[in-house]
Order: structure tokens, then C-alpha cells, then sequence
């Protein structure tokens, strides 16, 4: 079933992301969620909290386990969260002896949450690899034509003539920013998400923040206190994500104006018409557009899960779910799009007469 | 691979509905596109604009005919939208001296437009259906315990004494308010889109209105001029549809605040904690909420749409795909979840003192 | 001070609307809810529950009583709502004994909601004779010019020609629909609010259903339940503000781009430039589309206060009052702004060659 | 008239913020304005583009010179933007020798978004003060009560008990991160807009970018590119107006739910009811709740402004300024509120037992 154009067999060829979208996979998102469980038993072995032989015992058993999916479906239906009955099935699938020593001291919001970060810090690199390509596109555009003329326009019609590298060089600023801005946030690192049922680490004693420190190490994340009440990063990330797309929406706009009269742009391919097949249609472009909106329409929705009443908010933690990846995703499409579109500028801007 | 919760493997045991998202599986939008081909193929054989061979044809290859989705999702990234190589796969697929009178005088948005319709067609009734349970449960709540009492909250401050019945009736009303507007939306019919390129039915001379309203008629969809450029009437359903989840998310969220105190209200089953086994929380109180925002979300995007320029907006067009499915099976999410809140109502209420 | 453009000494200009602005003026809406006190004092003592002389003071002194504002606007930043202070100032202002017999069972919810329903009873109209003239005026071009050629565009690419009565069907249909739409939210009356505090009528025993009839009539609402919980109307009226000024936004941006290469549309007037004097910008058209995503977007947030919780939402509700008049007021001004640019329109499409 | 309830009479008193919306009347926006055409006088006069004699005229007038508010109104009516009208009524306010040497080069949007920079900027440390005072209020909660106990609450029901040091640590690290980036956003100085026409300062020649960083120094703003058609950084700047009044609102709705039983917290003061005079509202954190769902809102529909058409978008900037200062002074009335909720805490928590 296939509801989301994000995950539909023939429209995700068009809107989706195959790289990104694999991030969100249920596949992926097991994998992260045990890649937790084995980290902490690790770093809970290492604190002397569980032993060291249930910890490998963990490690190994990880590789092989592979969860009863339907299973799965029918308990996240009743408890509203799939961490329960997977933790259940995988305390099951290893000797009884080492059972207990899975999942100590933690919340499906540790495991949730922090296998969030483990799939967003893997997509910032593709978009940063993918903004990078876009701005080699233009950089490659600008030194072949950047002196050329076009005509300015403000309020959509003809104002004065600018040059080529004008436009290109608004075009190519927003997306200068967007990779200092992710770069940033891949060095500072995605949180981790640790905090236990109070959020205090409160089954530890003294060895809490030891414990977080190296299961923040194993996870490559940031190592901060328990934020699971506290959702403005994600919002903040959602605010980048949506930037990126409405710089690459704007990009698009442009396009598909300057395809508009045939002068000023030719594009390489463009898509076919069932009833006029000599058209072609500045499909990427406008795509780019309806990217842009989708993200800003979701920000608002995000940023209403700030509202995140007391110690876990059961609806907000969920439109999260609902929204957070389709964000990740679009972004990903957008940046796929904006490559392949300006990768098929075939000439772009007037001679001076 | 699965961003959308709905579509989730897991996740859509909680936030999805299999019922209204098999309405938005590929296989039920190849069989509505290709049940507009096949009634077209029809209308136009009876007004002789084609062979009645040639529609016979159609109509009996259609049944047999099965695309190749790896191709449909290659052009749709180049088309953006899936009706061309559709439309090239089937002519393909029957014999040559009929292929041209596939799609005669058709458009990609004729065959989605009104694909879309016949859905929607089926998911309304689908949804009175739950409501009327959802009216049944709450009739059943008032005859059992209505006359009891329940502590009026304004701005959550517990205010007065009100009656069980009182409550119930601020859920009732709008859910028979919406099931009388959803029988008007059936009865009316969902709008059949016909236009050809242009939208003027160019190709068939006097023809075209008679064979809009066979094919409106054989596709159970009401007979009303094309539409292409003009989406309010998606933009007004998509209304009714966040109405729907707004009103069962006041009831969620109500539900959610009487379970707090233990007294008000005895729900059987909620969801378990991975670290507090002996917490039972109302899930689907909860889950009500989350869809009630989404859908909210989503209809401001959605009005965003209604800016479709000219005679057809890819950007825009391309943005309802994103939103209007999800929309609707967040409606199915929030009827099938609330059938079954409603259901789980053990006690309501305490007796006078 | 002056955040809002609607109520900005200059911006109003471009994006206000006086007449229909002037109904959410202060004046207006204690107009509004002392016509409410007056009317319910009447209906008591026509019932018996407050004395008939009673009644009379109260409608004598409603028309000489000047609230004061400074007092009002401390008392609601107390108490969250203004009627506590109103009341007690207007009783204060009348003779002792009469003073009880003001505001008897009734709320704030009660004065609020139905003040808001009066004005908006009166904005509708307003809307109604606007949609009007702009269906006058597209009909006049149609008649002239009808029959000229326009360059259809799909995806924003020159597609088929189509004739100038094609595009303005597109503008006039939803404008057609959306007068049948207004004409039945009219006739069928906005609804009055009255339900006391708990919204029962409890303080009236049997004669609270007749006091409310008697209300509603005399403030020309509809006679319905109390519904101060479900906000579904509000969201409800809202959408169709959105589909306005949706619809608007879209002829707003068709012309926009019309008037691009400046064969297809010649508009009287248009804005001037600080630095290119010579050029004329479609700006009503543009702010068309400004006002159909102001709108779009104001709805998301509308609809999220459907999760109203228990018998009154303080959150909820106010979110209402900062997004509500500003619709109405951007439904006026985009049907004023529209009025006005089809009315400009001195020529529009090509001869047939 | 009074449409919004940030410039209503009385509502401002309980969702206006009059230090911020001061920075928003048509008496701070003139100035600013004017402030800029001063500064560009002076910087030109220092590059030799206009005679330092009219420059000093112009200083000297611009705080003489107080303009025609109804012409200003009436020309944006036609224009869609002040600036025009503006720089006719100030040049006919001065010699005519010097006219010519006001607003040499500049566009509108100069104008304007350098003149919104420079409120921005004297907004931003009113918000920090503000902030500032939360954190101070929560610390000195934490110094009195922290140790005492709270009952954590997981998906609105009760958990596990937690000190009240824990849930206001989950109230302060938010605005300890809001803190930071203000202070960061305010070093980085808000970015001068100055490019003229085409945005390629093309009238100054070698001259623009000194000319350019005379004038960002005269009005305290960064000296950086134009930006006019890239809108990213207002996106941004809005994604932290609503991450601080989200912020507040998870704050609010905490306070509000923890009000409900009455034994973890007692406020000071709260608001009235006209029905029920015992009662005591937490109007203050509901209203928290209220603004962070506004800003969330208006934030969804701003992100919509990125796809900025071409050199300048009539329709896109003018949906800035509908939007954009609401923002601004939501965050302002959020920060006064919370400030003054955090202070009206009397206790908080209960004690061991």
C-alpha cells in the first residue's frame, strides 16, 4: 500500500529519493534502534552495570535477530510505540540468562529518538554531497555564460537587464549558506537520546553520564543531557531542511518563468504530454516548487509538536513520525531534482547585442 | 521502503488503515485510471467517435492488462505523471489497428482527475460507515450512563458539575453533522473531470457533452463541466476530511485529560511502556490528536494549491498527490481508531452523591 | 501601533478592506455583545426571569454606555476574556437593583461567540455583493471578447489556443459556486451561542430553551444548541473564506502572468516603481495571490483548534481570535482587490488570425 | 480599526507586547525608512556621488519632514509598496537642487528591508532581556525548590516521580540554546539589503560596495551582498521566533496541566470568570500555548515566501509583511508573559514524604 508519493512504486520516481528514503526503510530503522541496544550493553558492560559476557552474547545475537515484523504492527497499534514488544522479541531470541541485560535503564524514547539521529546524521552528508554538486553546476554555468544577459524581473515582468552571473549568483548563495550551516551541524553531531524513564539517568547512580558518554562515542552522536521532552532541535533541523528546499523551489521557480518564452534557457529532456507529445514540460522545475511547499507546509506542523506537554507527549512525539521523515526525504528529491535540473542547462542567457 | 507512517510496516498498525489506504495502492489507481479508458472507449464507440470493435477490444484487454511498473516509474520521472507511457504500455498491449482509439481526445488530467474521484467515491462511504458506529457507541454510552456526572473543566480548571450526557453530546453533534455533509458529498456524486487539452471537449465537435455524461455515468461520478484548473472541490473535501479528524481529536484529547485521575472515565486495554510495565496509556485518545494536527497541517498546504495557474499546474497539481491521499486515510486512521476508543469505554462518569 | 497590514495606516490601503474591517473594530464588537445583554434581558422578561422595568433600564442604558477601554484592556490581560470587566462596568453604570438582572446564565462564550456571529452575519453580505460584481464584470468581458483566442498553457508552457471565454470560465465557475455557498450559510443564519456555564442552560430550568429562541431571533442568528466546544462552524466558515480567496488568487496569478509579454491582457492603471518609473505592475493581482496564501495558511492553524479540550479551551479559543478576523478581512480585501482588477481589464486576448 | 488582536485595544493587553509592536508602528517604520535614506546620503556624500551640501540637507529634513499618511496610503494602493510616494513627498519637502540627490540608486526593497533590519535589530535584545529574566525566574525556582518531588507524567499520565529540579531544567535548557543563537544573530549584525535596481548596486560603478559599507555602518546592520530575492535569512530568523514561543508554550501547557489538581504548583494572581467569580484560570499559560501555535502557523506560511520569484516577487514579499511582524511581537508578548508567569509562581512541588 503506498499512500505516500515518497514510497509509491511509479511516483517516487519522480518524488522520491532512493538513497535518503533507504535511511527511513523499516530495515534501516531496526537496524539503528539495535545498533542502540548493542551500544549500551557494551557501555554497560564497560561501566560494570551488566556483564560482559551477556553484553557480546547481545552483540553477536544482534546480527542474527531478525523481529517478527507483524508482530510488531500489531503491538505499535496497542502500546503506541514498537520499542516494547521489540525489545519482548529480542530479550526471547537470546539465552534467558542475558535477557534481563538488554535494554537496561532505558525508554522507547532513548532507542527511538537516538535511532532517529543515527539515520539524520547519515543524510546530512547526502545533502551536503548533493548541494556541493549543485553548486559545481552553477560555479561551471557562471565561468561559460555568467557574463550573458537576461532580463531582470521584478514583480514578474520585464524590469532591466542583468547579466547571467546576477541571477546565478542568487541562486548559488542560499545554497553556500545551506552546506556552511549543515556542516556545521555534522560536526557539532546529532544528539543522543539517553535519559531513562525520568529522563535522569536515574538507574545508574554515578555511572550515568559515563554510560551516555560511551554509547554517544559508539553511535557517533553528540553526548547531551536527556532532551525527550525538549523537541526545538528537531524543529530547528525541520527550519534547515525546509530553507533548502524553498532556496531549490525558488531555483525552480525561476526555471520554469525562463522556459516560458524559449529565449532565455534550454533545458536538455523535459517531460512528455499524453495528449501534446511535441511539448516538453520543465517537469524538475516545477517539481521544485511543489517540494518547497510541501516543506513549509509540514514546518508549521512541526514546529506545533514544540507543544510537547510534561515528560512525553504521546501526540506530539507521533506527528513527529508523521512528518519529520517525509521533510528529510523531500529534501532529498529537491536536491536530487536541482542536480539533474541545472546539470541540463544546455545554454542559459542572451549575447549582448 | 516506508516514510510515510501509513504505509509503514509497523507503524501503520497504529496510524494507518488498510482499508481507505488500499483505495490509494497502486493497483487501485491502475484500475480507476484504467476504468476511465475503458468507459471512455465505451461512450465513445456509442456516439460513434470509435469502432465499437476497437472499444470492445479495450474493454476486454484492459482486464488482462498489467503495466510494467519499473517503466511507468522511470517516465513518470521524466513526464510527471504516469499517464503517457500508461497510455503507451496499454496501446502497446492490444492489436495496432485499435491502439489509436485508446484515450482519444484525453488528457494525463482527465484520467488522474477522475482516477482520483472514483477512489474518493469509495472512501466516503467508508468513512459514514465508522462514524455511524462511533454514533452508535456513543448512543449506547448515553443510554447506559448519560444521567451520570462528570466534573466540568473550562480552560482545564475543573469548573462544574455536568452530566455524562452533556459531555457525550459535545462529541455527538459534529460527527452527525459531518455524516450528513458526507451524505450530501455521496449523493451529489464526486465530480468526473472531462476536458480534453484544453478543457473544451475540442476534439468532439457536438459530441463531447454526450460523451461526458456516459462516461461520468459508467464511472459513477456526476456529469459537471472539467474542472482542471479549478481544485476547490478537492480543497473543500480535504476540509470536510480535517473536520472529521478535528472533531474525533477534541474527543481524544478529552479522553486523553479524563484518564488522568482515574476517576472520570475506565478505558479496557492502552498501551504498555518498555519501563513502566504497569502503565496502561490511552494510545489511541492520544493518536486522535497527532491525526487531528496532521490533517490540520495538511489542509493549509492544500489551500495552498488552489493558486493553480493557467490551464494546468504541474507544481500545484504535483502538491495535492503529496497531500489529499494522506489526508484521507488520516481520516481513516481517526474513524477506525475512535470506532474502537469508543468501544473500549468501559465506565463513564460517577454517580450522584 | 500597527502590526497587522489590515490595520496599518498605509498598508491597509493595498491589503485592507474598511468596510469589512470595520466590523472587527472595538466599537463594533462592543456593539455586538451589548446587543447581546440587551437582547437576552428582553428574552427574560418575556419569560419571567428577570422583571420586565429591569429589562427596559438595561436597553435604555445600552445606548448610552461608554465602556472603559483601559479598564477593559487591564482586566483582560487578567482574566483572559473581556466580558468579566464589561459586565461589571455595565452593571455598575445602571441603577443597583436593576444591575443583577444583567448578563443572567449567561458567559463569556456565551457574549463572545455570539458577538463574533453578528459580525460575521454582516460580513457575508458584504462578500456576497462583491462576488457579484466581479461575476458582472467577468460576464461584460466575456460578452465582448469572448470569442478571442488566449494561448492555453499547461505546466506554464504554451500549450493549445484556447478562446477568452475558456480562461474565464475558470475564474467564474468557483465564484459561482462560492455565491450558492455564502446564499446558504445566510439563509440557514449564523449560529447563536447560549448555553450558560456549562453550557446546559441550566440556571433556566424549562425556560431556557425558549429564552434562547427568543435571543437568537432578535440578534437574526440561528436557534441551535450551545456549541461553545465544537468550533466546527468557525473552521467550517473559514474554508470558505480560504476557497475565496483562493479562487481570487488564482485569477490574480493568471493575470499576472498574462500580462508578462503584454499581448494577452491590458490593465488600466498598475503601480509605479521608485526606480523604473516607466514600469506598471499587475499589483492588485499579485496581492490576490499574497491574500490566498495568507489565508491557506491561517487555516492550517484555524483547523488546529478543533482539539478544543473539555467545556473550553482557553488556548484554543484564542488562537481563534487572532486568526478568524483576519480571514474575514483578508476575504474582504481580496474580493474588493478583484472587483477592481477585472474591472481594469481594457482589453484582453488576440484576434483570431 | 483593529483586526489583530497584537493592536486591539483590549485584546493587546492580553496577546500585544507594546515594547516589541512599537518597533512595528508607522511612526518606528518611517523613521527607519527615512534613517536609511539619510544614511545613503551620507555615505554617497562621502563617496562623491551626490554634493555634501545636499546631503547635509537631507539630514537636516529628514527630522523636520513628516509625511502625508493618506497620500502614503493611496499610493500603496496603486504602487503595492510605500517607498515611491515617499521619496516624492520628501524630495518635495527639500530644495529642489537637492531632490534629486535623495534615494540615488536605491530600489523599494532597499528601503524597506534595510528599514525592517533595523527594527529586527531592536527587537532581538528586547527578547534577550526577556529571556534573560526567564532564566533568572527558573533558577531561582530551582534554588528554592529544586529538590522537592513531581510526579512525571509520560503521554499525559502519571509516571514516576521526579524533583522539580528535573522538569525545570527541561524549561530552561530551551531558552539557555534561545539565548545563544539571539546572542549569536545579534554579533553577526542583521544584514543591510542594498543593490539598487538589479541588485547589482550597476549605478555606483566602482563606488557601490563602499558606498554599501558606509551605509551598513551608519545604520548598524551587516555589510553583505543584496540579498532581495533571497529570503532565507527571514525564514530563519522566524524559525527562532517560533522555537522560542514553542518553547514558552511547552512551558504553558505544563503549568496549565499541572494547575489541574492543584497540589504540584500555586500561582499568584490568574484570571476571572463572568460565570463562576471562585474561579482562578491559568489564563497566562494558556495563552503561552496560543502564541506558540500562532507562530507555528504563521511560520508554515512564511517558509512559502522562499519561492521568491525572479529579481523581486510583488506576491511573495508582500506575504512577509503580513506574516513577519505578527511573528515578532507573538515572541515579544510570549517572553512578557512567561516572564511574568515564571515570577508568579508562589510554589512549586511537593515535599518528600
Amino acid at each position: 500500500m503506498t499512500v505516500s508519493p515518497f514510497d509509491h512504486p511509479y511516483l517516487s520516481g519522480l518524488l522520491g529519493d532512493e538513497e535518503v528514503a533507504g535511511l527511513f526503510s523499516v530495515a534501516s530503522e531496526l537496524e539503528a534502534m539495535l545498533a542502540f541496544e548493542v551500544a549500551l550493553a557494551r557501555a554497560q558492560a564497560a561501566k560494570g552495570i551488566v556483564p560482559l559476557s551477556s553484553a557480546l552474547t547481545i552483540v553477536t545475537a544482534a546480527r542474527r535477530f531478525a523481529p517478527d515484523v507483524a508482530a510488531l504492527r500489531q503491538a505499535t497499534a496497542r502500546d503506541g510505540v514498537v520499542v516494547p514488544e521489540l525489545v519482548r522479541q529480542f530479550r526471547q531470541f537470546i539465552p534467558e540468562d542475558d535477557a534481563p541485560h538488554v535494554h537496561v535503564g532505558a525508554t522507547s524514547q532513548d532507542v527511538i529518538d537516538s535511532g532517529l539521529m543515527v539515520r539524520l546524521s547519515r543524510a546530512a552528508p547526502i545533502l551536503v554531497e548533493r548541494l556541493r554538486r549543485i553548486m559545481a553546476g552553477l560555479n561551471e554555468l557562471d565561468a561559460r555564460h555568467g557574463g550573458r544577459v537576461l532580463t531582470g524581473r521584478t514583480r514578474m515582468q520585464a524590469a532591466i537587464d542583468i547579466t547571467v552571473a546576477d541571477r546565478l549568483s542568487t541562486w548559488r548563495r542560499p545554497v553556500e549558506n545551506h552546506l556552511e550551516r549543515l556542516g556545521f551541524v555534522i560536526e557539532r553531531r546529532f544528539p543522543l537520546q539517553f535519559g531513562g524513564a525520568a529522563g535522569t539517568l536515574e538507574a545508574f547512580g554515578e555511572k550515568g553520564e559515563g554510560v551516555r558518554a560511551l554509547l554517544a562515542d559508539a553511535l557517533s552522536l553528540a553526548d547531551v543531557p536527556q532532551w525527550h521532552s525538549q523537541r526545538e532541535r528537531l524543529a530547528d533541523f525541520a527550519n534547515l531542511l525546509s530553507l533548502i528546499t524553498g532556496s531549490l523551489g525558488k531555483l525552480g521557480q525561476d526555471i520554469a518563468l525562463m522556459v516560458q518564452d524559449g529565449r532565455e534557457i534550454v533545458l536538455a529532456g523535459g517531460g512528455s504530454s499524453s495528449s501534446m507529445p511535441h511539448k516538453h514540460n520543465p517537469v524538475a522545475a516545477e517539481v521544485l516548487v511543489t517540494l518547497a511547499r510541501f516543506n513549509a507546509t509540514a514546518l508549521g506542523g512541526l514546529h506545533q509538536t514544540l507543544v510537547h506537554e510534561q515528560e512525553r507527549s504521546g501526540s506530539a512525539w507521533t506527528l513527529e513520525w508523521m512528518l519529520l521523515p517525509q521533510m528529510v526525504v523531500a529534501a532529498g528529491a529537491s536536491t536530487r531534482l536541482a542536480t539533474g535540473l541545472v546539470a541540463s542547462i544546455d545554454d542559459i542567457g542572451r549575447r549582448h547585442e
